[in-house]
């Protein structure tokens, strides 16, 4: 059973293991705490690039020979490059180890759980397991689906735009929403954006002001790679990587191009409207994408919401109005039923700064 | 010097007079409590209609010798139909009387402070001064301005569409939300609908489901009165009062058909684009409506706003998409600089059942 401080603890392992979202992929985001006496002797989170593992981090911090460890995600059971982390537990002398979750990785999923068992060590699993699903939901869904976790951004006035009929667009939000999404983009393994986007803003995608050096991949989906290389992201492309999903007509100069210039290619299926959705999102978990942050433009967004792969909706709401002029944030989705439009279900509302936030998530019917 | 006692009973009063919101038009909603030693010896609101006054009904309950009255607005100082309140404030004995606001009425206009300090009274004004102008905003715009406050609701999904292409709307917000907007009309004078509006939705406007006899003016703006007299307002009007604004060409059977049936006609100007909003809001006002609830449609709407009428804006939003083939929630603007665009800042923000609502005031720049 498990008791308030036994909960106390997982979600501090938990948070912890927060802090690797967007750094450890494709791996999963683990934290530990090790504990004796109603005390913490050590924590750890898993580093960047996935290794070392939470569990091997904090062990390695103290002697923890009668403690009990808690760590967000079962410990793995297979040799890689550093023996299991099952095992390294064993090896460290404590007495129980709590988990929130089962890895559904083929290679664990149970090992982990019975190696300690059989070693004499206590095991009590499923703890705050719904905060640990959450913190791990890139990593379960490119498990289970083969994509990452979809999220996506809008940021409109009260009626629905994001410019005005001149194109005008900065800034719609406030400068602490503007913030709020360098946040979200390091907590991301990538950041997609459309190519008409690309090619009207020149975004630069990458995480400013927040005092990091970490930054997502940057994604653009351009079916026939018609953006230009001068821009934003093929100057900086060799300090953070660029990748750009295309279609099999692209044209072979703008490959060359952007080859060239250091971009990662990637082509997958397209049709007369563009890239097909879940052939981009594929050919991103099989590149380890676990969680993808989207930032538009309308018909990137349609084309996500229509094929139903937006998971987490972020809606940053500016009190200005821009009329039915003003250009819209989302285009066309097909919808004809009230009962076809894609239902979210609210998660978090807040202010910020003069703009308020609202987080949906997808309502699975 | 107001101490927290005197802003406790006066929020207290400010929320008595809330009471009479939507009732008592053309009037101040006020309320009164009577306090002595500590403790409320009564309390008094505004009753619909306007009369009798807050003062009067608190006083009717009880012996005030020697207490404190508090008074969401300034006593009134003139003779009417009843003696000036202030009159019957020194004649029941109080010694000291707390109020919120002088009343910008040029018959009281600090005279009834005056009348009451002549008496020997003490008098503590501006307690909670900003609570009480808002509980006032509609009788203080209408004497400032010569029309009501505006409140303009919408009911959006999350990209401001009020209905698909084929026009299905019912429901995009749910029940909560929707008996939300009753609690809001009947804290309103009157309600306010487009021509379109009142077309497409044959919408009844009464307050359903709340156990309230109090309905609020249904009114339509229809420059031509082209909105068939056999609908659900037509039918209703002798039950609650049915007014429609138009403009000076409307037709003359359409005039002889919806007077023969009760509703009152109310001639302002207009030019081909429809009504003038600011002609509409100073017949409404002349004719003493304080507060008005705008419940669209998109071209109503979009008037009010490009005039800077809308003082309240009520949002609700709900989790679902519909896309750019949907009906906008707001027509055409005329903006083209951000800088131009109507501009409103925060003032509450909460989750009604699925959805979110939030709550904007004009930004006066």
């Amino acid at each position: 059973m498990a008791c308030e401080r036994d909960q106390h603890f997982m979600r501090l392992a938990i948070r912890l293991g927060a802090r690797g979202l967007g750094r450890v992929w494709p791996n999963p985001a683990v934290g530990c705490v090790l504990v004796r006496g109603g005390r913490v002797l050590a924590r750890g989170w898993t580093q960047p690039g996935g290794r070392p593992h939470a569990e091997a981090i904090a062990l390695a911090k103290c002697d923890a020979r009668g403690a009990t460890a808690y760590v967000s995600l079962e410990p793995c059971a297979h040799h890689g490059l550093t023996p299991p982390c099952a095992q390294t537990l064993i090896n460290s002398g404590v007495v129980r180890v709590v988990t929130a979750l089962t890895d559904p990785d083929p290679r664990v999923s149970g090992r982990g759980h019975a190696m300690l068992r059989a070693a004499g060590v206590e095991v009590l699993e499923n703890v705050e397991a719904e905060a640990a699903r959450a913190l791990n939901a890139g990593f379960l869904m490119r498990l289970s689906q083969g994509r990452p976790w979809v999220t996506l951004k809008l940021a409109l006035t009260l009626d629905g735009r994001i410019a005005t009929q001149t194109d005008e667009s900065r800034w719609i939000t406030c400068p602490e929403a503007r913030r709020m999404v360098h946040v979200l983009r390091a907590r991301h393994d990538a950041v997609l954006v459309g190519a008409g986007t690309a090619r009207a803003d020149d975004p630069d995608l990458r995480v400013r002001d927040l005092g990091t050096t970490h930054h997502p991949v940057r994604i653009v989906a351009a079916p026939r790679l018609d953006i230009p290389v001068e821009g934003r992201l093929g100057r900086t492309v060799q300090e953070v990587p660029v990748w750009l999903l295309h279609g099999a007509t692209a044209d072979q100069d703008a490959r060359k191009r952007w080859s060239g210039a250091g971009a990662e290619l990637l082509e997958c299926a397209a049709t007369p409207e563009g890239l097909v959705p879940d052939a981009m999102l594929q050919t991103l978990g099989q590149r380890g994408i676990t969680r993808l942050f989207c930032e538009g433009g309308g018909h990137l967004a349609a084309s996500l919401l229509r094929a139903g792969l937006v998971d987490d909706l972020i809606v940053f709401s500016a009190g200005k109005m821009i009329g039915s002029e003003g250009r819209a944030g989302l285009a066309q989705l097909g919808v004809t039923r009230l009962a076809d439009a894609p239902h979210f279900k609210l998660t978090d509302l807040r202010q910020v700064g003069a703009d308020i936030v609202h987080t949906w998530t997808r309502q699975t019917v």
